[in-house]
């Protein structure tokens, strides 16, 4: 380290180190982790990628290689609109190809956040962005949720205390407790965004991955006054490795996100918009996520059959969709202390108390489904449950 | 809009537009474009890069497709770090594989600058990085140079005066006049960042674009204390579509660096990085430089030449490598206002005022020569010098 270096302001208190030691402790053959968000290898269109990449640099390689505009891809800008469509509601709106959704919300806190300000957050909730609204010094504020969701009473009460400047909401199998929010909340979010001009950050990059149940609409559907800012993936349906995603809001929002980009990247590469593009113009993607949904359904049907034999006083999420089951074991359990043992025993978790903004919660944990098969499913859950046991 | 909605504090005095507009402005077909700092389309080795992307999904599509570490594609950290390895001197450091060096730049005053904090910047400098700059709210302080960069002893000065945080350079052919930092300064600045706390941001995208002389060490490889960060590119030597830049710095600013990257997109995508790493890998960056080389130039000296036929108070950069050439008119020339003109007549140029930290100079302009042929380069510049003549 050069001596005397003084780093900014934005990273006092960020340790980034929690996760990056969980994930360096369980890099280790014959681990069973249940620890990550990735995609099962399997779910992975490798050939279909291969095949699209030669196609789309044969066809349209000069400008491929280019540079690209900030907007976009154009013929990506093209098929995303009307592939997200009908999701999106009456009120006219642009959409920003993004390095990832991570990206995305990068966007909105360079666009809207000032150090101090306030960002709601549902409580747990994704700690990535978590960590992305702390690197612009905003102040978290967790509104309680049930199974249904942020409580849309607490949360109004929580606007007029704390005049946020933006609310943050996964609203479809949320990462980490697998919970959708309810119907009637989401168009009640909506009408109190507008009311007290609020911007409504809807992350939906599980959208898709649903098991049973029916889909509900977006909040973004029920936005008349354009604080709904959509944040959407192809993460979990093509591959996260390709980085991109996009966000769905107001023009003058998307043109302040473009400015923001320009100096963070200057535009997603295009091989990678040109790649997703031709999964979306080939219609490559219903028999693609029907493949992915049958997987990944039996794997969380196995996951929570196998929760069933875990010791009393054990609960758990029953998400319709995702890649997540949030569980809390009886209050004398401390789900940090007890991860060590449990890579010792070849199976990993997240510890909860790590999504939660202002800590605490040592009692709960989350498990991915997606990454694993049946029988590490097995095997993981079995071990877990022992020493869980052990621990009582 | 949504009603009342207050974009962030960084925004302020930033428009983004003036580029943009001028982007706008010469989208048209038959015009020669001076304007941006594109590859030639010949130079883009789509045919390659097609049969690579295909390889590298074949060989390891399920890791290239799934998530990956922040810190970079493991092949590709090592290949770049023995490819970097002769230019960065003794002093060991650490490698960070980046979305385009405009991420670089990004994550570094991500990494150090507070709201105020004082950059030092060559005067004219790279727009991009300085609208980076601006909106991390930093001040920017501009050196003076001579034909052979940056005075050092003005540096000091203003080292001494401002205490800045941070000095961006660009050594090799820079963007927009085309100057090389002499030996001697690069030495200087090198102590002179050790000496007072200043990080040099090395940027260093032209370095093998040089068309005559001997290449230089870079100012990193006289860094012994920590103080100098390098910039990297594969944009103008394999395309500048696909993202893939890197910082070399000390291991401790590489951390910081990545945990802002954790939110800024996650990781650079890995196919663009295993894209890279088989250029690298396979040697063919010296044979695809050789005949980048030889086109630019040609035409580096097509321009130079029809320069020479300008109006008389006319005065020029004769860059030995790189992409551009700054020009000065007689004073009483605003090229701003005649930009307008030049489009009519289907030439298009960068004022040079949107390249210094403080505007003015409204009789200097930016051409760029790598992405027209020599044939658009000869009537282009009639087109130019008729229009200058004909303003005088």
């Amino acid at each position: 380290m050069p001596e005397g270096i003084v780093f900014s302001d934005r990273f006092h208190g960020i340790s980034g180190s929690a996760i990056r030691e969980i994930f360096k402790m369980i890099a280790k053959p014959d681990m069973i982790s249940f620890a990550g968000g990735n995609p099962a290898p399997s779910a992975l269109p490798d050939t279909a990628v291969a095949e699209i990449a030669a196609r789309v640099l044969k066809e349209n390689g000069k400008q491929i290689l280019q540079y690209g505009a900030t907007e976009g891809y154009p013929p990506f800008i093209e098929s995303l609109t009307s592939y997200i469509a009908p999701d999106m509601g009456q009120r006219p709106y642009s959409v920003l190809p993004v390095t990832g959704s991570t990206q995305a919300m990068d966007l909105l806190c360079k666009a809207l956040i000032n150090p101090g300000d306030v960002i709601l957050v549902e409580d747990p909730s994704f700690l990535g962005n978590l960590q992305c609204m702390r690197l612009y010094q905003a102040k978290l504020v967790p509104i309680e949720s049930d199974s249904e969701g942020i409580l849309t009473d607490m949360l109004e009460k929580a606007i007029q205390q704390y005049h946020p400047k933006m609310l943050y909401v996964i609203p479809n199998f949320q990462n980490p407790t697998g919970k959708t929010l309810g119907l009637q909340r989401r168009m009640e979010i909506a009408q109190l965004a507008a009311k007290y001009h609020v911007l409504v950050a809807e992350d939906d990059p599980y959208r898709d991955l649903r098991y049973k149940g029916t889909s509900l609409p977006t909040i973004k559907s029920f936005d008349v006054s354009g604080w709904v800012a959509f944040l959407g993936s192809f993460s979990k349906i093509i591959s996260p490795g390709l980085r991109v995603g996009y966000i769905a809001a107001d023009a003058d929002i998307i043109r302040k996100c473009v400015m923001g980009k320009q100096s963070s990247d200057l535009h997603t590469a295009n091989l990678n918009q040109a790649i997703v593009d031709r999964f979306l113009r080939d219609n490559l993607l219903p028999e693609h996520i029907r493949s992915i949904r049958s997987g990944y359904a039996a794997q969380l049907n196995t996951m929570l059959n196998m929760l069933k034999a875990f010791p009393e006083g054990t609960v758990w999420t029953e998400p319709e969709g995702g890649l997540f089951i949030w569980v809390e074991l009886p209050e004398s359990l401390n789900t940090l202390d007890m991860l060590s043992k449990a890579v010792e025993r070849h199976v990993a978790y997240v510890p909860g108390t790590h999504f939660y903004a202002n800590g605490g919660h040592l009692n709960t944990f989350r498990l991915n489904f997606s990454n694993s098969n049946i029988t590490q499913i097995e095997q993981g859950m079995t071990a877990l449950s022992r020493l869980i046991q052990e621990n009582l």
